[in-house]
């Protein structure tokens, strides 16, 4: 199967999956995966659609310079194309997950004056690749800037490693890893974490590290 | 396709997405999609069914009057179509979706003293065709008088543009959009709202704006 | 088709919405359909049984005095079959569901010293067929002895009229209507009143009438 | 059909239902399902593989020492293993499911200073096998250190009977039972009552044992 055939089979199937959890209220939600490298090319999702519909324009090629790859259709890559872009240019990233849920809304609000959240010593966290005792992980929160390009400079900024997150104030959160299974288990992870840490601060605030 | 055929396709796959959440609980619930203009003529679901299932008799066509258009069945349309009614009088939607779901009531009840809520800095609220830096936007409540003309009056003096929404005291919401797909991104994006607004109530009271 | 085999299938359908919405949390719960009166006889929910799958195993019709009406099968009616038997003998209930959720086993406890709970002013009402403005209904709560004849005798002092309810504490709720379509309905609008109540409750308790 | 065929069926089937409930987040959790006695096999989930996804390397087959008793495929069983090697060592347990929840996580924290938390007086506690009045049953809480034959040490003291269950601080809980049936049913009783628990504790703290 062509690498591009490929990609989309597995974006598809991310799509599919976080689709189920109703993780794209109001078409909201923009996924992506590297297709190539020199030139770099990704297929990113279609801008307006409803991501829990499958069809054959649900995506669409891109180009290094973040502009349609392909003619010959009249779709239009997601507003936030630009984010996907610079973490291709800048690290070994090969699918980033954009998504809102409420509880990465309210996480971002919560401690978006702080600009992070960190967690500590959830076995969760081993399924972002840390396996020492009492591991930690931080997750930057950055303003959102209604003018895309600045939202994408913020984010450039934290865009660091082939797998990572980075929380949009009042937005929500961008998830990547080195292939789809890695990015959705990231995304999955810190949904998780976040979760937790709200039932915790609902239950018992000082409880919460 | 016929026109009615079509919308009567639309209206279907939006009551199938909106059951899939169980946003009809107790058979409660009312949807519309317009047919045709000069006469008004539109769609409205019939009166309590359990909209979880589908059948040939989910919907039946209603006139400008608010009356069945065609004979030669029993069904009944839902009691408050005439809020759909007038809808269409007044405004160009083409789509209008009411249901109960738990956060609009909690909403509609901790509110309905104010007769409104606002949200803003929301990036949802783009899904509401609201592009600019920490746009806001208003929902009003409405009392929920058992009288249903009564009721339809309320919500007409709110029943203004193609696209918005209307909350009903411990009752529910009823969005329209000028397509099946615009009111249910309308709905989609509102429900979002409440459940981070309710979700950073219970935590931070005072961080709710 | 025979009445057993309709109302089986009715029951089958309504297990499988309950089912759904996983609604029988460690094989807890049963349901019941009456099959004929003069004399009467109801399909039960075998005991024991895991009510999210469908085998031909999983009701067996029960005669008036709450036992086996067939032979040449092994299955065991539901514990509590006497509560279903009562309700039969007593109105003209046609169906009665009974399920655990943690709302309603919440609102059971949080209630339980008062031994009911009163809902007024929700739309909702209207699915209990209160249309009056401003309706209330009232759901007692009845404590939960570990021998079942005490239970059944308990619930039976409130099994009064074709549809109602009863909560029975720390365990679960009994609802019932005429018909497999009214029961269903009638579950459905408690268990979304004991939800919006709880979420009022964490959020504005003197909200909370 | 085999018996190591058929316990491969029945595990499938409950991963399967654990899938659809979204208790497997970023590929988290390991389930088995004792084959055979002297000498012990049984069959365990493969390491870091989606769980929400059915294939024909979903398990493998291990021996009474932990290892994988066949050869032919490079499947890792996961990395806990040992926590089920001991529990079928030392117990007339047949299957074990290990999974992280919100809520049995929460509960793990809360209660993790306590090491235990009991439930008393819910109907849900005879999903258990206790069937007597107010009947109370406990779960120790052991710490989690990231050394898995420390944790499987710690985990070892509380295996006892053929059913049961151990909470790890902060990870998630692992439950079992002599067939895959009894041990699915042991799980969602305890996430219940842990549901149950945390909603009243969020309402009235001083109601909840």
């Amino acid at each position: 199967m062509a690498a591009k055939e490929e990609r989309w089979r597995e974006l598809a199937e991310v799509k599919r999956e976080l689709a189920e959890r109703d993780w794209f209220p109001a078409t909201s939600g923009n996924l992506s995966i590297k297709v190539s490298d020199g030139p770099l090319t990704f297929l990113v999702t279609a801008s307006g659609k409803d991501k829990r519909k499958e069809t054959d324009e649900d995506f669409l090629l891109i180009d290094e310079y973040g502009k349609p790859a392909e003619t010959g259709h009249s779709l239009k890559p997601s507003a936030e194309t630009l984010l996907h872009t610079y973490l291709y240019q800048k690290t070994d990233a090969g699918c980033c997950l954009h998504v809102h849920t409420v509880n990465n809304n309210v996480i971002s609000e919560l401690y978006g004056d702080e600009k992070q959240i960190t967690f500590q010593g959830q076995e969760m966290i081993k399924a972002l690749g840390l396996w020492e005792e009492n591991a930690s992980v931080t997750v930057p929160i950055i303003d959102n800037p209604a003018h895309i390009p600045a939202l994408a400079e913020n984010f450039a900024h934290h865009a660091a490693a082939g797998s990572g997150a980075v929380l949009i104030r009042n937005h929500g959160i961008t998830a990547w890893g080195r292939t789809a299974f890695e990015a959705k288990r990231v995304l999955e992870a810190y949904e998780f974490l976040f979760s937790c840490h709200l039932k915790l601060l609902s239950l018992r605030p000082q409880l919460v590290k």
